[in-house]
């Protein structure tokens, strides 16, 4: 099956079983916004993350005034090359524009010379950082239309991804819908500082909605206009990025895809070479920047694979030098394989001290840490050097040009003006803005790639049909279990009530189905749903839990099935653990003429117990004990399976 | 303590302690934001309301383009009548200054006439029903000016409180914040209704943030810009109100305010007079419309009573014909006593079939259920008496005038158009737009509502200060359990970090505190964050656990703690039952000369054993095996304690 069809089946499963509902749609819907609905899977597990790592959780405000973005730099670098179509007005982005011709070109143009292809391949693996006037000139040559229309394209000019807003009944107030949720961390530093003791280093956590106003949204699921950002913002001491935690990660080995690998494809024009790397070895090479940096790489990857990210198609990848912000020390991305190709899904980048400093700036307010000194240090203002070379100068010269860093000035300095005289002062304390580290994770991508992941088919029953299932694990499944009786009648309608019940006071999400539905059905729509486990009532006393991907079965009292169900969600036992201590469930009945008691029992074992008791080597007592029997005054709805030649 | 005084005291805590932080502060702030810091409570039971009644829960974008708003009427009704300072621009609300005037006037003006102040009083009940006409008109002749400048006021006008944006990079796709959630669950009726296997009743909800572009934002976090709302809206038949569970509730009694004691309260000047109702009562007297929005009332009345709301500062509000949408068939508020008056915090109304109706009429998709009669239905088009009427006018007038309902306007009819005959057709299926019940959760309102509550003080044990503390419930508070040693050895903090690890794997919000402060210190930090049980460690073995109200201890083995803990956060256990079984802490240590063998014990016990011993009546063992020994290798640094003359 190729990329396309499967991506198809998976969207139309998730749609129509309510996983996502395009936004808007009876009024035809918007670009780029989705509904995520009741099985829509929450990571639940993100949190889990949060509270380990001691977290201190935040929730500030999506509207953020112009001045936050401003001084982040959102106002002035957040945007998109566009182009609009000169007749109808309607807008592209001149990137996506130049790299479908150069896409198109390459596949389709058999007649393509060597020295033009060389040229479109140059200007594929350079697009991110052609000028708006180059990317103009590329459009022109080429003669890109309007791809609607075919009407002539406008020169590119750059737009602002912000979604503008107004704040209060005045005009003057400008305000964007945040971005990203890190910038209201930021703005709270002094107080999370202080709420953690003063004490470095410290991490804090936002989940929530951000907004990106994106020209012409594609890819479904994975570029939309409004998502779940989740941010972590890592404070650390920039003279000290060691972790603590650094060891129980840094055994780990995964694929990671750094920057010299990225770079020798492009010389080569071979294929993509990520590797499996040692995550210790790549921060002893130097190829992660960091302990800390590396510490969450780790992290990253055991929350992705524990989710059900498959550990194969997921990479860790390296910025280039011309990808990463100038302040940045080191980023990488988490990238996930799927039928889009890889997708960057979390990013892991040390920001040095960039926006702690831009808010200091722009607000006036330290946002500072401070580190007492074990005893107090002697400091000089200059370095003693510095200042005795000054000083011949002045007094040969009379003056000299000094920088003031502070100032990003040079000024005169004349001999009358200073002296200069050796003198030590004690500092006891030393200021310093913290470096941030920061996981970036874009929640709904992850989630969307682990649809993808988890979807596979199997044949029906009959062969007649391919049955679709989400293979979630049990810590992630919205749904944990689903419940239904056997046939419909009151008393296992009651049973099943009785188990939903005591599942609900675990604390276990479950579905009941109580329709009339044949129990294949029953199957089939909870494996659509990834719901791990299906109970099905087909006693009073015991019922049938059946796994979803094995297929297996097992029978356990009515009264264990909360228990048994939660160990499995919560990951406390495993499924091959559950089938060892329980006898997998034997499909047939054997019931005994006079007691009308019966056993659960497989066919080929009948004939053996026949025998058996015929031949006087066992009792029935004795076989009742051996099976787990288990009594019902359901006798006729059984009879037809009976053995009754016992 | 006045309001004044006891809000401040509250409002300076949860600030201090990092509950919430004025957004943007930085920057100088911006009126009616506020950030959640790391302890704000997040009202989780509100996620069991949801589970326990399988409500289907979405998550819809906070950007919503025009249409869906120009159809639930709020881009043109959704207004606050606002006047400007002609000089200076700043805006105010029109109602609020005329509000502010009367009651001034009415305090503070002891001049006033008889017939002046029926006036005033006149105004403030109606305040809500005068047309911007009205307004202005009483602006101008009270002469009221902008408050802070003296200047004139301009004529009332109205000012939408939903904040704009643009969708997309055209100008044409306006848009704007959602004002509430509810929408975007009309919105998805269509495949909601479908998931649910097509039967009603069923409830959707979601839970996510509303924006408010308030004119002129006051009462912190009473009234913001920007603030979480969880809305439930339960579809049902308009022919069956009744709640299968409405049982369940029928006998609670609480404060009600039905429409007529309000209006009793109007005509008489007499205070207020909510009173107790039994529920099923007020049902039955047809004070509530009907058993599912009473159903829902009750469950509001139990959630807030169950996170910690005070009953005797809880009622239940019914609308007022002038308050109550025209389409509305019932609508209740709880509203919560707070130092800023009666506060509504959660509304429940009946909002008939208007939302459905009116998204349905905007985009031309039917947004209806149906229902299979248990066997075809005969039906006539018209009523047989009203066809035979018609017939004998026709044919004596030949024509006749006849209203047509859908297109609301009257036709005429000519004889020889139409033919009546008898006849009927049979309708298998019943098609009907639901009516929908919504109960709408103003979170932000009910956690600050929870704070004031929860907010008590008590003086130090060298009575020089009053302590803080919040009285959250175990089950809500944010943080379960603090950790500290006794003093700062690394043994006890072993200790404590193998607590924490237990506490974490148990699923426990905790806060360990390893600062080297005094133990009381810490405690009334612990209370402060509305902590309810400190877990002191001072021996390698066993463990205090202090309860944050009654200050009561006990001491428990270390392996036990978590648990412990966890039945108590889970309310499995009651922390008297806890203090029964475990025997409450003996505030001193008895060791015996020889042994070193150690027994906790209260003082005046003491002379007792002493006495026991040294007449013979008790053996050492026979002491150690009543009093729970403890063995520890840490005999230095209790000796201090430890009674020696044994």
């Amino acid at each position: 099956m190729n990329k396309e069809t499967f991506r198809e089946r998976v969207q139309n499963t998730l749609e129509r079983r309510c996983f996502y509902i395009p936004s808007f749609r009876i009024y035809g819907g918007v670009a780029g916004f989705f509904d995520y609905g009741p099985p829509g899977c929450k990571v639940k597990l993100y949190k889990h993350f949060l509270d380990e790592e001691h977290m201190l959780e935040i929730d500030s405000p999506c509207v953020t005034p112009e001045i936050v973005l401003k001084a982040s730099g959102h106002v002035d670098r957040f945007t998109d090359p566009m182009v609009k179509d000169v007749k109808t007005g309607a807008c592209y982005r001149a990137d996506h524009l130049l790299k479908g011709y150069c896409t198109d070109k390459l596949e389709k143009d058999l007649d393509i010379s060597r020295e033009e292809a060389a040229e479109l391949k140059h200007i594929l693996s350079v697009l991110d950082n052609l000028s708006l006037e180059q990317l103009g000139a590329k459009i022109k040559e080429y003669a890109i239309l309007a791809p609607d229309t075919k009407n002539p394209l406008s020169d590119p000019y750059l737009f602002n991804l912000m979604f503008p807003t107004k704040i209060g009944p005045s005009a003057m107030s400008s305000g964007y819908m945040r971005p990203e949720t890190a910038q209201g961390i930021f703005l709270d530093f002094k107080e999370l500082y202080n709420y953690n003791g003063n004490k470095l280093p410290f991490a804090a956590a936002q989940v929530g909605q951000a907004f990106r106003n994106e020209i012409s949204p594609r890819q479904g699921l994975l570029r939309v206009r409004e998502f779940t950002l989740a941010e972590i913002e890592h404070f650390v001491d920039p003279d000290d990025k060691s972790h603590q935690r650094y060891s129980e990660v840094s055994n780990l080995e995964f694929l990671m895809f750094p920057r010299k690998e990225q770079m020798k494809r492009d010389e080569q024009m071979a294929v993509q070479s990520a590797k499996i790397f040692r995550l210790g070895d790549a921060v002893s090479e130097g190829i992660v920047n960091n302990q800390t940096l590396a510490y969450f790489i780790g992290r990253v990857y055991l929350f992705l694979t524990r989710l059900g990210i498959d550990k194969k198609r997921l990479r860790f990848r390296q910025h280039l030098q011309n990808e990463i912000a100038h302040y940045a020390a080191d980023c990488w991305d988490a990238e996930i394989d799927s039928s889009y190709g890889w997708i960057e899904c979390v990013g892991i980048a040390d920001r040095s001290a960039y926006d702690l400093h831009a808010h200091s700036d722009k607000s006036g307010i330290p946002l500072v840490a401070q580190e007492k000194y074990a005893e107090p240090k002697e400091v000089e203002a200059m370095n003693e050097k510095e200042a005795m070379e000054m000083k011949v100068i002045l007094e040969s010269k009379g003056e000299i040009e000094f920088e003031v860093c502070k100032l990003q000035k040079t000024v005169t300095i004349k001999k009358n003006m200073i002296s200069i005289v050796e003198e030590k002062t004690k500092e006891h304390v030393r200021t310093f803005t913290p470096s941030v580290i920061e996981p970036s994770f874009g929640i709904g991508r992850i989630i969307y790639c682990l649809y993808e992941h988890s979807f596979y088919m199997r044949p029906s029953k009959d062969e007649e049909e391919q049955l679709n299932v989400f293979r979630f694990n049990p810590l992630v499944a919205p749904i944990k279990c689903a419940v239904f009786p056997l046939v419909q009648n009151d008393e296992y309608e009651k049973v099943a009530e009785r188990i939903s019940e005591s599942l609900f006071a675990a604390g276990i999400k479950y579905k009941k189905d109580i329709t009339g539905t044949s129990i294949g059905k029953k199957y089939a729509r909870a494996d659509e749903l990834g719901v791990p486990f299906a109970v099905t009532v087909d006693s009073a006393t015991s019922v049938t839990i059946r796994e979803r991907d094995s297929k297996d079965q097992i029978r356990v009292n009515v009264n264990e099935v909360a228990a048994v169900i939660k160990d499995l969600s919560e990951r406390r036992t495993t499924w091959a653990d559950i089938l060892q201590k329980y006898s997998a469930h034997k499909t047939n009945l054997a019931c005994e003429r006079d007691s009308n008691e019966q056993i659960f029992v497989n066919l080929d074992e009948v004939a053996a117990i026949v025998k058996d008791i015929s031949e006087g080597r066992a009792t029935w007592p004795d076989i009742l004990q051996k099976y787990s029997a288990y009594k019902t005054n359901l006798a006729d709805c059984v009879k037809d399976l009976a053995v009754e030649t016992l």
